[in-house]
């Protein structure tokens, strides 16, 4: 190191390093003319600043955690601190977060995860042989056999292949443990797609198709990549169904603006829980070859379907029912993750997605890209092959496994009946049937003069109403306006997730406070 | 719907539904004349490809899991079928997985983790008491009781707070709970915190100051964000240390072409090894108060120190010790992993970062970025719990956890000095110590015959180097210009993790291709 020219400099410094085992050149400069005649310095400012800060970032919004949930945990304080509330606990309907509300989780999985961190426990009676044997599965593709070590970018091989063979007996289609990329939750491998597909600037930007209302991971996304997105609204008249007239209107319209190649369909629909129908799906598949989109498929949801004239079809399987022309061409990515279905395992975040006609060249760039990342947690790897590989007949788990399984989804169908009932006896709400996935959206009646009154506080109304609705009773959920709505209506987003005698309970006190809203701003 | 627009627009398919429970509106198309003067279409072109593909994402390189890496692959296929090699394994010393490498997981950590995860173990006898003390506070603070809940996206209350401790005790400083902010790995902290600071356009683009050698992370997610990347280079002849003057040269010639705004600094360094003296940090830290540059500190080897002479100072640390008018102002970031340590738990992509000064305004649009990906793994937010919190004097897991320690951190000392002393007497390879961290990054001659063979391969010099090396030896180490290299000069960087008596026959297998290598290309 150049000692003499480092030297010089530190007569500039603004103050030296005090009695902590200061050195002897800045003992030097503490004692030089030039630091006495530098004028004192005040708190200097940031460098990280809103306005400096990336304007892409700071366009991002994500309602699900927003400004209502930060609420939520001052309200959990001021309870913990004593302080009087017409309520005694802060009830969470804001996030689909099953084990928070009291689902247990799966004994099985858990048992081949405890196997798999604490390996010592293979030898112990007290777990059940096919526990070891998806244990033993796990560790013997890991490195060093442990959960420890890195795996493959794209995941565990023997996982990946695990995947495959659940998703060739879903479909009744071969699927190809080469396109599947295990991933950090389904949002890391939707944005990581979405990643690589935007480019361009000005009129050929990037757009990407969304529904209105959406998951706000999307908006999210695309605000952080500077894409373009761009809207289709789902027919709430027609229970949230996917119009393709809309979506072809959409694209349209957005080739005036932008080049619209993504389109991002979620079914189960978040927030609104509708099953698309085959003819749906044909009709999307149909539109995404015509218009030459790129096709996301975010099927988190694929186990939780509720009403009985609705079936989860995957647009994999229907992409392939629709022969070659389609199955060949048509590129599609699909989502799933450990964290909903009848599992719940958010915490782990562990995900998969499944690639279909992603071009040899582009594949090499995706593994490059998640490389960087190292790797998704191998725990939540190992979670989400214990869901694509769960106990068959004839296997000692098998019954309890069953039975846990069936008890969370007959629970939920019975909530979905539940609350879209006594929403819809409430006068100023109307709520669609809740074919799956595992939220309400009910579309709300605001009064004009409460509509006024958020406007004077400068809040979106259907905000104003949760916040209230959270003030009053303690239940969190989200405003539409966090998910995007027709303009001039409101709704809010609220799971099912609280044991049936709680949401009874929860559902009673949205209908009194309602009723009592209605009438405060009548 | 308007089922009869769809109809329309149905006689456009390129072919019918198939046999797959046909849809009469599908069937119709089929017949359609319409379709049968469409000329045959032949396989379309992909919409993602290289061509339209984010160019960003294509810019990126990743060498630590590059081509030498998928070689690596194929050989191990290769020998799995039983063809003929030089070697009878490929030896993976080419990334920082130290289970893989056989290191085996320390036993008290993988026993709370267990707990946490199957918690009818906290009644199992078999489970020291300490284990479960730490459990039962890890789950408390969990919804539900459950790994499987989202946490905070900051991470756990609880985890932070013991953090927080952690730093206060590391530091002889006080650590803010709301300054740490759990990560998936320390990567993601990285990549998070530079993707709020990167902002402007043309010169007055965030250019971010990197070391050069440097963990390619770096450079990966500049181009990810578009960023300016910034060189400065390690001085080789003086250990890798950081010269200030060459930073600060850095920084000035930076200014003509972006806004260089950000420095990265890698203490212990990785690939290189070096620990910064205290010194050199006050300096950097004072470079940074006067030229507004926000710190990042990556400071995830801070317990792999080896070289007697050198101790790990934390930037948080010299900050603090420099006085109020530093530690009140400097922006800085510091990150800490699992990973690395004596622990080596890469899989669960545990880790946190603290922020120093940041605007509080920031931390609010932190937060908000992070809740888009919900929570890091929750599982991984254990680990680090008990990285920080391990077992104390008293408790009865403190003999074997510190023996377990001490073992891991005593032989890596032993192989980071086995491994200088036989590189350095190999001729042509010069090996500075290995103060810290996990890797040699010994400099290597190349002779000008083998510079040229390697551009007629179309291969930068070292790549060429560590293919013939991964080919004839089956050792997988990466080219020195994954992590940049003074022009004219090459290197490889090897993991020193295998254990002691392995890495001398890799070592020696290294030094007889070496000599082989300067024999044939003489």
């Amino acid at each position: 190191m150049q000692r003499a020219a480092v030297l010089v400099r530190r007569g500039s410094y603004p103050r030296a390093a005090g009695s902590w085992g200061r050195s002897q050149s800045s003992a030097a400069a503490e004692a030089s003319p030039a630091l006495k005649v530098r004028p004192e310095r005040g708190p200097r400012d940031r460098i990280l600043t809103l306005e400096s800060m990336n304007p892409q970032v700071k366009a991002v919004e994500y309602a699900v955690r927003g400004p209502i949930v930060l609420k939520a945990g001052e309200i959990e304080m001021e309870l913990q601190r004593g302080i009087k509330k017409p309520f005694t606990e802060v009830i969470r309907a804001n996030i689909g977060d099953a084990h928070a509300m009291g689902q247990q989780p799966i004994t099985f999985l858990r048992q081949v995860m405890a196997l798999c961190t604490y390996p010592n426990l293979l030898s112990s009676p007290s777990f059940p042989e096919d526990a070891k044997k998806r244990a033993r599965r796990i560790l013997q593709a890991c490195g060093g056999n442990s959960l420890g070590s890195y795996s493959a970018s794209q995941g565990v091989n023997c996982i990946r292949e695990d995947v495959a063979a659940f998703i060739t007996r879903r479909d009744g289609v071969p699927a190809d443990p080469d396109n599947i990329y295990l991933t950090t939750g389904a949002s890391d491998g939707i944005s990581t797609i979405l990643k690589l597909l935007v480019s361009g600037g000005g009129k050929s930007r990037t757009g990407v198709l969304i529904p209105i209302p959406q998951y706000p991971l999307y908006s999210a996304v695309i605000s952080e990549l500077d894409a373009v997105q761009v809207n289709y609204y789902l027919d709430e008249e027609n229970c949230w169904a996917l119009n393709v007239n809309e979506l072809r209107r959409a694209v349209r319209e957005a080739k005036d603006y932008c080049d619209p190649k993504v389109l991002c369909i979620i079914n189960p629909g978040n927030p609104t829980g509708q099953v698309q129908s085959r003819k749906c799906i044909e009709d999307v598949i149909h539109l995404a070859w015509e218009e030459k989109l790129f096709l996301l498929a975010d099927e988190v949801y694929q186990d939780n379907v509720y009403s009985l004239d609705c079936k989860f079809h995957s647009f994999k399987k229907v992409l392939y029912k629709m022969g070659h022309e389609y199955s060949g061409n048509v590129e599609l990515a699909s989502f799933y993750s450990t964290s909903k279905g009848y599992m719940g395992e958010c915490g782990y975040r562990g995900g998969y997605m499944e690639v279909i006609n992603l071009h040899p060249d582009i594949k090499g760039q995706l593994v490059k890209l998640l490389s960087v990342r190292l790797c998704p947690p191998v725990s939540g790897q190992a979670a989400m092959d214990i869901v694509v590989n769960p106990p068959v007949p004839g296997e000692e788990s098998f019954e309890q496994f069953s039975r846990e399984k069936e008890l969370v989804l007959g629970n939920l169908a019975k909530k979905a009946k539940l609350t879209e009932d006594l929403f819809n006896q409430v006068p100023g709400i109307h709520c669609n049937p809740l074919q799956g996935a595992m939220y309400a959206f009910p579309r709300i009646l605001i009064p004009a003069k409460a509509v006024e009154a958020a406007q004077s506080h400068k809040m979106a109304p259907d905000m104003f109403y949760c916040m209230k609705l959270l003030e009053e009773t303690g239940i969190c959920v989200v405003p539409g306006s966090g998910f995007g709505q027709r303009e001039g209506t409101y709704h809010f987003r609220m799971t099912i997730l609280p044991p049936v005698e709680k949401l009874k309970i929860v559902l009673q006190k949205v209908k009194d406070f309602h009723i009592k809203f209605l009438e405060k701003y009548a």
